[in-house]
Formats: C-alpha cells, sequence, structure tokens
C-alpha cells in the first residue's frame, strides 16, 4: 500500500506475523490484541497480523482467525494476513482480511522448503485466489500482494539471480495480484543492491506497482537499506517492534528492522509517518510482558530520544 | 585523510581511543599492540591509537606513547592521536604520531565539561599547535585535524545549531588545522541533517578539506548516516571494532559504529576498503580475550558472511 496524502512513508508492522511465528514462545491472543490496538493508538496503519497456515505448522499462529476478526474492529486500521497457499487465502478472507499477501521465493530451493512448491505451483495457487477475488463484489474485495522472497539472496542457495527476481515479479503481477513486494528474508541485501534491484523492478512492473520493501537486519544494515529504499522511491517500509524474531541461524542477530528505530530514523528525517514515536516506545512494554524470555532488539528504546527531540531534528535549522 | 588511489573509502578505526576510553576496563598494552597489528594486517590503513590526556583522568591510555611508537612501526599505517590540549599535542608529536586530532565540541557546555574550555580557549590551543607544526621540517611534520564534537546535538544542551557548527569548521581551519571533522558524538544525527551540514561545512570550508565524519550508533541510525555521508562524498568513516564503548548513560545502546558491519556493507556494495572482511572479523577474538567483561555489538560477526559472498553481492548482476 502507497502511503496516504497525509503521510510520507507507511511503516507497516509485521511483528504479529513474522516476529511471532519465528520465536518459540506463543503469545496469548489478549497479549496479540493489545499489541495491535497499542499500535494502532500510537499511529501505525498497516498491521501484517498474522499468517494463516496450519495450527500444526505454526501453533503461533492457531488464533489467525480471532486475531484479524478482533483487528478488523479498529478504525482505520488496514489489516493485513500472510497467506502461503490458496487454502490460507480462502480463510483469510472469510475473517475478512482488508489485505493478503503470498510469498514467492525466488530461490526455489527455499520455496520448496518453506512451502513445499515450485515456482510454477505458487503461480498456479495466485491465479486461483486472483479468481475467487475477481468474482467477489468490489466493495468487499481484499488487496491482494505478491511478495517475491529471498530476493536477495538465499541461505540455501546462496546468490539469487536479479534476472529471476524481475521475472517472477513480472509472474505474480500477470497471475493475478494487485503489487509486489520484495522481501530480503535472509538479511542478505545491501543499500547498491537494493537501488538495484528495485529499479529494475519498478521498469518491468511499473512504479506503482511495488508495493514496499521487507528488510531484515541480520547483518546490522537494516536501516542504511531502508534509506536507500526511500531514495528510490519507496514509501512502504515493513518492520517489527523491538525486530522481533531474531535469526533461528544466528544468536545474536536481530530479525526484521525495529519499528522503534525506523520510526525515529524517518520522524527525525522529517518525514510524515502519522507515528507517535513517544507513545510506539511506550508499546514495546507489552511484549516485554507477554513475552518475558525473548530477546527484544532496538537502540533508540534503550537510548531514549535526543535531549529536546522534536520532529525533523536539525533537518530544518541545517537547510 | 581522504581515501587513496586504489580504495574507494578509507575506513579509520577508533576503536584503541575511542572505544577503550569508554569502557572501565584497562586493555593490556600488550593486546593494544595485537589488536593494532592484526587490523593493520586485515588492510586497515588508518587507526586512532590513543588520546594523549593524563593518565589520572584516563588511566586507559596511559600506555598512549608507548602505543604510538609501536604503531609506527607497522609499514603502511597511519597512526592517529587525539589530543585534547597544547600539552597532549607536544607528547603525540614527541612520540611520532602521524597525524594528530583535536575535538572543539560545538556545545560549549560539552566542551567545558570534557575539556574544562572555553571555544575561545580550545582555539586558542588549536593555533599554539599549529605554530610548532609549522616550525617542523614538512618532513616530520604530522598532520593536523580538527573535530567539530557535538555537532548534531548534545546530550547537555539539546540542539545545537547548524550554523555554530559551520562557524567553528571555519575558525577551526582559520586557527591552522588542515582539515576538519563532524562528529556525532552523541548518536543524535539522522541522514537528512548530516547531509544538510555536510553540505554547509563543505561550502564554508572547501569540498576537500571535510576529512571525514565519526558516527555514533546509539540510536541505531549509524549504518544509515554512514550511506548518507557516503553519498555526499564524503570518503572517510571513523568506527570501532566491536562497536566498542558502549554508551554510559544507555545501557545497550552501543557506541561507534561497528568496523566490521561498516566493512561489510562497503564491501557488499562493491566499494574497495582495501580490507579482507574474514581477516578483519578474526580480529574480534583479540578484543573478547583481552576483555572478557565488556560487550561488543556487530550483527555480521554474528550471523556470518551470505553464503557464497563476494564483494559487489547483488549489484553488479542487478546493474
Amino acid at each position: 500500500m502507497a502511503a496516504g496524502n497525509d503521510i510520507d512513508v507507511l511503516v507497516s508492522e509485521v511483528g504479529p506475523r513474522d516476529g511471532l511465528q519465528s520465536i518459540k514462545s506463543i503469545m496469548p491472543t489478549v497479549a496479540k490484541k493489545a499489541w495491535i490496538a497499542a499500535e494502532a493508538a500510537a499511529g501505525v496503519r498497516e498491521i501484517e497480523v498474522c499468517s494463516f497456515v496450519p495450527a500444526k505448522i505454526l501453533p503461533q499462529m492457531a488464533d489467525a482467525e480471532e486475531v484479524v476478526r478482533y483487528a478488523c474492529t479498529i478504525p482505520g486500521l488496514t489489516v493485513l494476513a500472510l497467506v502461503p497457499n490458496f487454502r490460507g487465502a480462502e480463510n483469510a478472507i472469510a475473517a475478512g482480511a482488508h489485505k493478503i499477501a503470498l510469498p514467492l521465493s525466488a530461490s526455489e530451493t527455499h520455496s520448496k522448503a518453506n512451502l513445499r512448491k515450485s515456482h510454477a505451483e505458487v503461480l498456479d495457487e495466485v491465479r486461483r485466489i486472483a479468481a475467487v477475488l475477481k468474482a467477489m463484489p468490489a466493495e468487499r474485495r481484499p488487496g491482494f500482494e505478491g511478495n517475491v522472497a529471498t530476493a536477495f539472496g538465499c541461505t540455501l542457495e546462496g546468490a539469487v539471480s536479479a534476472d529471476k527476481v524481475v521475472e517472477l515479479a513480472a509472474a505474480l503481477m500477470a497471475a493475478g495480484v494487485d503489487e509486489v513486494g520484495l522481501s530480503d528474508t535472509t538479511g542478505y541485501a545491501n543499500p547498491a543492491q537494493l537501488r538495484s534491484l528495485i529499479r529494475r523492478v519498478k521498469s518491468a512492473i511499473g512504479s506503482d506497482k511495488l508495493s514496499g520493501v521487507h528488510l531484515h537486519n541480520t547483518r546490522g544494515l537494516g536501516l542504511a537499506n531502508a534509506l536507500a529504499a526511500l531514495e528510490e522511491g519507496v514509501t512502504t517500509l515493513d518492520s517489527s517492534l523491538g525486530g522481533l524474531g531474531g535469526c533461528p541461524y544466528a544468536p545474536g542477530a536481530s530479525g526484521n528492522i525495529v519499528t522503534e528505530d525506523l520510526v525515529f530514523m524517518l520522524d527525525a528525517m522529517g518525514l510524515k509517518t502519522g507515528i507517535d514515536i513517544e507513545k510506539l516506545l511506550a508499546v514495546r512494554q507489552i511484549l516485554r510482558e507477554a513475552l518475558p524470555n525473548d530477546e527484544l532488539y532496538g537502540f533508540t528504546p534503550d537510548a531514549g530520544l535526543p535531549k529536546g527531540y522534536s520532529r525533523g531534528w536539525g533537518v530544518t535549522r541545517a537547510a
């Protein structure tokens, strides 16, 4: 989703999905609801609240339907759900998600490991979902986003061809998604790579069809990558409160880019996110209480805001 | 110092000075020497090895002279020493430092707390040092860098006027330094602020007179700020191995930007640093052994390099 008229950048919170699916702890439904409500109250406009996968595979997501239904009652919030396949999409649509997102891994090895499907099989699912959506009345039809995962490299395959990413982005559009996002699932991306891939994908599918980027901070480059994406005109950035999720194969390495640090950066740069940074920082306490054994990441929460801080810190003074 | 003909970016290691002066532990001289030698062997071209301050104030720096003398025996290494005043400069020059750097805090409150001197008093010291340097034979004369500290805000004063920073940069040049650097001592900077201040300072003192930027990662924006500085044409970036130093007023918040993560970012972007990233990562073990009770920062060391990694990761393939 593009940023609205009144904001410059849409920060799309993915912690309740990407964060919670990556840790062992199962967050109680009541805490998920409190988290989502508190972030929305802090001004977050879009939250990926869950993944519609079987509970035996991801018990953390067993309450997906209830969480979506609850989140949809919050005024002004766009409620996203990740779906791995047609079945998941049916459930997400039935629950009333405003938007569904389906990952297609550029690394076919990863696609088979993650979704147990080849590229062709994933694209078949996309076509089936698109057909269902097309048959729905427009006013109830959720948005449909395809995400090219492992777009910057894969822990199984190593380097991923940029040509392949561009080809898959176009294939997703042809199969019926509304827009395509790029995911650095493995935290392999660097700013130069990101810039060149964003340009190529935009040129292949149209500038307005690149929905956003999903970055991880696995090697500490997350916010540098976010800055590069912004400078390429990307206005939607995924992030996770507390950088929740960690990285199973890399102890100490954080998962998604940290919402608190991202919002501080954008706000300090004078960009409008619609988010109240102080209220956002306070939401962290919900995670700390609900997940006492999980590590939270982020620097701004520990360091606090600069003394006398206000939006556009130093920028207007120096301009 | 500008990057050489064979490298694109000069990574200037400041850990032995800024890192070690910020922690309570005192690193044994032998470990300092091993650290400096190992980084130089990994390809690091410039190291700020110590600060010439009285041992009763900073016992961590009591061996400054010995460390400088040792570092100067390493071929190809530029040896920097920080000096707070004329007396420190005399000692650094006597020890044979290739370059001395003197901080002038844009926040006068901080300057008085840190060096117990007003702006005018610091500039007097600069003039006295410049006179001594001028009297030296050119072939033995060290370089002289002024650093505007707290250039992006101060924990004591809060916001710092960009006009004041520009004025002090010009005053340092007039007082006789060769070049001026900008230091985000407090980790307050954001990429937009950094860009505008770099442009203003360059325009005031000349593009070739901005020696580099010194960034902290206190709020997680360190590498994003480094990227912004690079894009503004800055080719010297300070950093600290293991992000050593922490931040006394912010538990969990790292100090200087982490050399390992910075070099990974630059290398991945296809920029030449002259540094072998694998050898650099191995140097961390020296810190771990010599400072067993101090926290080391950095994501790349934990996560490791991407599978099949090589310089310019994904960039050339996607160009």
